[in-house]
């Protein structure tokens, strides 16, 4: 701990450049938020050179583009692969400024040249419509972190890192971002970080003092105080502060330099002698001025080294001539006639700083999406179940999918690319197979209180990567992915939801980033949700909720896909496809308790493709024949077609004549119309399956209105019924939670009898036998506090095929 | 720092009797998870005697007794108002059994009586259908907090003491809870309370090592470190650890009574010579085994102090006689015949320890909703706008809402009960006139890097909660409403779906909550959406996302409430019924930009008070009419009514046979059928509206899609013709924006063009001048990029009157 001592390793003339690259890059921060023309400042700035709409932030920028600076020298000094990551993402213009003083810019988007009208270009494009965002995003070269939603820098860091043992992740906090919980968790990453395996997190927490307009929890802080918080994290952080730019240019070289050192020595030690605990891994605090090297004072008012200066802070630049007159002034101060040349060219001298090719900030492959090496997903049939007369064998539906894991994990061990995030539940979530392959990740070893035996497979050499956060379990493994590798993020499915808005953050990524020619495609973003809102039957009413699918319903369709297998077969063809997949947010909802096998993994197979299908097994239609049901039962999920598969017989041994037709959905995405998502059936598809206007019960896995949701633009959606979690739940019997939630069997035998077309003789007898098991149900329910029988649950008997 | 001395202040008598009174809570959690009869184990224990299902937590449990039972013995000592807050809400089991022991179980719920029966009622109604949940949630007197979703205690707790200067809420925070992200960043609460007009958090970080199956980060970090992590946040921690009960009896006594003497002695500093700076408020971490005084080993497995005592740590009771012996064993190393009568009561001499009346923790108002003091809203007339000829005022919508605020902050300075909570964005949200009733608080003074000026409105008195954190604005305020008081929190509207899990779990606990007779109704949560999807145009698309709207549409209409206010008016008044409203979770979105104005504030309240009008002013039936209109233009939002009203307008202007509806929609709860909530227009109103059958073409705040869900139910759907957000998005103009998502007036009007029931003299004309528009408006921006003109921004002037 401690400030570093101001370091002789950095010479004066070094020192020099250095602050004069930094003032190129400070230079064309302004000019992007600033200028339309006369971005080179070649004749005195003029009203209609700025810009008719003044929009970007400019106070964090000085920070990243020194921190930016900083790195190209330790890059070029060492060779390392450095990854960058602003978490202040909305310090956009500093961002691409560097990016573009480097080279990359020009090269990815060639009309942005090195000359003066790149630069002219650079400046006019950036907040502008049909130009670029103001945030660091999927379009900035280099980025895989846009930092629109603050929290998640340091995680995305981590993430990208893990068996990475090459990579140093350069992430730059804000002491903004620093007071949310996600990031607050984040700091928790030097005891998941294997020296040996995985590459170093490198943070900088970039102390300015001020947000939009209120001062920072760290900023007020003193060093002492913000280093012994880095340090009770497991990190060994030094101070760098000051507004002398050149004692902080002095100390942030040997600061990094020290770090990059430290790093490197914790990984030869680890590499050559085993690791022996969590790493006390370097860390930078660097408190500089907001608005560094800006105006001092507008109108009276301070502005650097406040909150004035967190976004534009000179404004009406156009009408106010002494504003005019003080961006000028500003601007010049940076010399920009000694930074570039006549073309417009960062001088040669400059340019030499930056590092080269794949070696520059903008250009390493990890941050651009690779290109990914595929996995190869063992043979299905290994995991298979044989599901024997459908619906007889019982099975925990996501433990096959475990093993599936566990030879990924062994398959590749020698180019580890497959990971599983989850908090704490691996073994709840009936996955603990991929314990046989790999242990938990944890590298801070069992304490004195630990009894022997108190834990299982736990150690700093696993890959299976659990804490109790889901944001951290996300994020971990959004860094991972967006950085080329493949992974799963196994959550309680109410759970999910406390991570949904990184989800959406997530997706907006990949929307916008698969539209970029020059981005790899990225492996898709694998959320599996069990110990799902039906079975959450023994931890109550806040385990209990699916809204994960209604947030992943509204995003674009070109990236989200909601799959709900009903069985282990067709969960483990959802699988293959989604670990196969790029650049979606695959959404795979299933239960983990026993649950009944329907179909062989070659039907499986073929019902994952469809997305849909007719269950010709479980209805009663001539196999010849052409005429609509009377009927069609429709379900999605596996409680869901447990209770409609009961349904569906006893309406065909109770009303022999009804015709009935069930239909199980596995990919939700199949009911709007292809114009809302790429999987929507045609309408003769549709037709086939649902027909044109015969009633349709359905029951669905999540919120019965999200289904009509879906189905909006299909004719006639009002024959649609449909029942499904209905936001009622409690401590209670797994067949109480659908009758809770009005989608039993009978709830829905009773609605498909009321839509039957026509009389049919044993109707009205069942509807009675429905309700007399309802009354049934209720009094036991009522009844069963009194007296503790054994749990009725009505879990479904194959049936026989109606005589 | 450092662990307690053991302290000689609670003599070997005192002891003796606390440790048996914890041995009843442990005891009665045993009995809780295993037991049907025999509840007193009387006979010995039989397999019949054990319940068929065997759910629930026991791991946490002694742990959260241990802590309660000292809590007692402090408010008998002091007479301290304590609030106890269980983070390992799991251990509902425990919590239970100490809110029975103390009596106030039995007099919220008499049928389960201090005595035998009761004690077998208690066994059993514990996670059996019909009976209790198995976590601490609605249903447990004293409780504020379920648990069930982890992360949010710290801040329930501490939103709990704000304006509470007599309250100490102590709060039990397991090491699980602790790796999430909320409840990281609440440890910086001693930044943000104010030790003369708030009341205490005491934290006891419970470190038992284990969750479900994995250790814990602070579990195997050392009492240092542990130690360090806490003052870095700006506690003062101490540490009592052991499994030898009589000495962490020992220390655990002398650590809560010094913990108390600190508070005491903060407290009476700060009131009698001011606020210097953050208290350094005691916090306790208390290292006790998981499981503890549970089975050490089952079937060979060490149990107690490991990752298997979390839940049933003998299962299979009933079947397995060895089981079955060492759970009677278990359970008679507590001696029951020694602390309960024959009659089944607690002996008195255990009785007398806990606290009497509205002392014990069950018991306290703050827990159970005080009955709250209303706010008295001021009158409204104070801050409505005028708006002239409608439409041709153009205001900051929320600017008023923020004068109301800053009026409650003053009218409630006698008695504190409002408050305002907002991550850095109150300016922002141009609510920036609390400033002038209060400041933002903050008890870190300036350091010696802020300049004079550098910040504003800030100071350790002041009573407007800026933190970045979604999570802690919602966290704090959630504990500010269900201890009685009166909020808002005012988001970005796509960053409010950060804590979007956290209005999920909300919407639950009121949803139980208000089922309970012996609760007070709480106030509601109101969530201020502004900065909306539509303005966020300089933002870009992270920016952009009304996903929260989808998430409270499926939660249970009983408690969920969305308004959309289409100017200040009607903001007030939306406003108004909010903060008056109990057990609701109140979303009200509307952008913070200026827009135009047009409903006179009783106007306002009537619209608000129908939740959907016709503005027959925007459209040009015969007032006398009784015919429908050949198009119904429907809109709900700001930005969705301008382009509605533009568009009326310009099938009026050319269009003049055109007979056009416009109705406005700010309560969109109005949409479903009654049934689906309780706001549900009737069939007869919602025709009246929106007539039977002809085509309405809807504008709508939030995604399109969701408008579907809201209808469903109401006849003949397919008729809507709705446009809204559709995930599109990017730094770009504002008219831009309402192209991109085709929900521009252009858009509206070529749909309603489309829907038309018979050829009209004008219509292929404004078709095509629709369509010129539209071109005209791409070329603009793409050409936008080469020429930077001044931004086109096609707001809405005022219609004259077609002719």
């Amino acid at each position: 701990m401690g400030t570093t001592d101001a370091a002789d390793a950095i010479s004066t003339d070094e020192l020099d450049l250095l602050h004069r690259y930094w003032s190129a890059a400070n230079y064309l921060t302004v000019a992007q938020i600033y200028l339309q023309e006369n971005a080179l400042l070649r004749e005195p700035l003029a009203p209609d050179h700025i810009k008719p709409r003044l929009l970007g932030h400019w106070g964090t920028g000085p920070g990243l583009s020194l921190i930016y600076v900083h790195l190209n020298r330790l890059i070029r000094r060492t060779g390392a692969d450095v990854l960058f990551l602003a978490g202040p993402g909305h310090g956009g213009p500093a961002v691409v400024a560097n990016v573009y003083l480097e080279g990359t810019y020009s090269e990815v988007y060639p009309e942005v040249s090195q000359d003066a009208a790149g630069l002219r270009r650079l400046a006019r494009q950036f907040s502008t419509p049909g130009g670029i965002g103001s945030h660091a995003g999927p379009a900035t070269p280099g980025s895989i972190h846009e930092g629109g939603e603050l929290g998640y820098s340091l995680m995305h860091a981590t993430g990208a890192v893990m068996d990475n043992p090459g990579l140093i992740a350069a992430c730059v906090v804000g002491d903004g971002e620093a007071e949310t919980g996600p990031l607050a968790a984040s700091w928790d990453a030097p005891f998941f970080l294997n020296p040996v395996r995985d590459g170093a997190v490198l943070p900088i927490l970039h102390l300015n003092g001020h947000k939009i307009s209120g001062p920072t929890v760290l900023g007020r802080r003193s060093d002492a105080d913000v280093e012994a918080l880095l340090h009770a994290h497991g990190w060994a952080p030094v101070t760098v502060s000051g507004d002398d730019p050149q004692r902080v240019h002095r100390e942030l070289a040997a600061a990094v330099d020290r770090a990059y050192a430290d790093i490197r020595r914790f990984q030869e030690a680890a590499r050559s002698d085993g690791v022996t605990g969590a790493a006390r891994w370097p860390a930078i605090i660097l408190r500089t001025p907001k608005g560094w090297t800006g105006p001092e004072t507008v109108d009276g008012s301070p502005v650097e080294g406040t909150f004035r200066s967190h976004q534009v802070p000179l404004s009406g630049v156009r009408d106010n001539p002494e504003h005019l007159a003080q961006l000028e002034q500003w601007m010049r101060s940076y010399q920009p006639e000694t930074l570039f040349d006549a073309d417009g060219r960062l001088v040669p001298e400059l340019a030499a700083l930056a590092p080269e090719g794949a070696l520059r900030m903008g250009s390493v492959p990890p941050a651009n999406g690779l290109p990914s090496v595929p996995l190869e997903i063992p043979d299905l049939t290994r995991y298979a179940v044989d599901p024997g007369e459908r619906g007889s064998t019982s099975k925990e539906t996501t433990k096959p999918l475990g093993e599936l894991f566990r030879d990924l994990y062994r398959s590749t061990e020698a180019d580890p690319r497959f990971r599983l995030f989850c908090p704490d539940e691996t073994n709840s979530n009936r996955l603990g197979a991929v314990f046989e392959a790999s242990d938990r990740c944890l590298l801070l070893p069992p304490g004195s209180g630990d009894a022997a035996g108190s834990s299982d497979h736990v150690s700093p050499d696993g890959r299976v990567m659990e804490v109790l956060s889901e944001h951290l379990c996300q994020g971990w493994l959004e860094g991972y992915l967006l950085s080329g590798r493949h992974g799963f993020f196994a959550s309680y499915e109410a759970f999910a939801m406390v991570s949904a808005s990184m989800t959406v953050q997530h997706a907006k990524w990949l929307q916008h980033a698969r539209e970029l020619d020059w981005r790899s495609p990225v492996p898709s973003l694998n959320i599996l949700l069990t110990s799902t809102c039906w079975r959450n039957d023994h931890n109550g009413f806040s385990h209990q909720g699916p809204g994960l699918i209604d947030t992943v319903l509204s995003l674009s369709g070109e990236v989200t896909r909601i799959y709900l297998p009903p069985d282990t077969n067709t969960l483990l063809a959802a699988a293959e496809h989604a670990l196969l997949s790029t650049d979606y947010v695959n959404l795979v909802v299933v239960d983990k308790q026993a649950h009944p096998q329907y179909l062989t993994l070659d039907e499986a197979r073929a019902h994952a493709e469809a997305g849909a299908s007719r269950w010709d097994w479980a209805g009663n239609e001539p196999p010849e024949g052409t005429s609509d049901p009377d009927i069609v039962l429709a379900c999605a999920g596996d409680i869901p077609t447990e209770e409609t598969l009961a349904a569906a017989w006893l309406l065909q041994r109770h009303v022999p004549e009804a015709r009935v037709r069930v239909v199980n959905i596995m990919d939700a995405m199949v009911l709007p119309p292809r114009q809302t998502h790429p999987h929507g059936l045609d309408g003769g598809t549709f037709s086939s399956l649902f027909t044109e206007g015969c009633d349709v019960v359905v029951a669905w896995h999540g919120y019965a209105r999200s289904f009509h949701q879906l189905l909006h633009g299909r004719p006639n959606p009002e024959r649609f019924h449909v029942r499904g979690y209905s936001q009622q739940g409690t401590t209670t019997t797994p067949f109480d939670m659908v009758v809770l939630n009005r989608m039993s069997r009978y709830h829905l035998t009773l609605e498909a009898l009321r839509r039957l077309p026509r009389r049919l003789p044993g109707a009205e007898d069942l509807a009675e036998l429905c309700s007399r098991q309802l009354d049934a149900h209720a009094r036991y329910i009522r009844e069963y506090f009194e007296d503790l029988p054994e749990i009725r649950n009505w879990t479904w008997t194959p049936p026989a095929p109606p005589e």
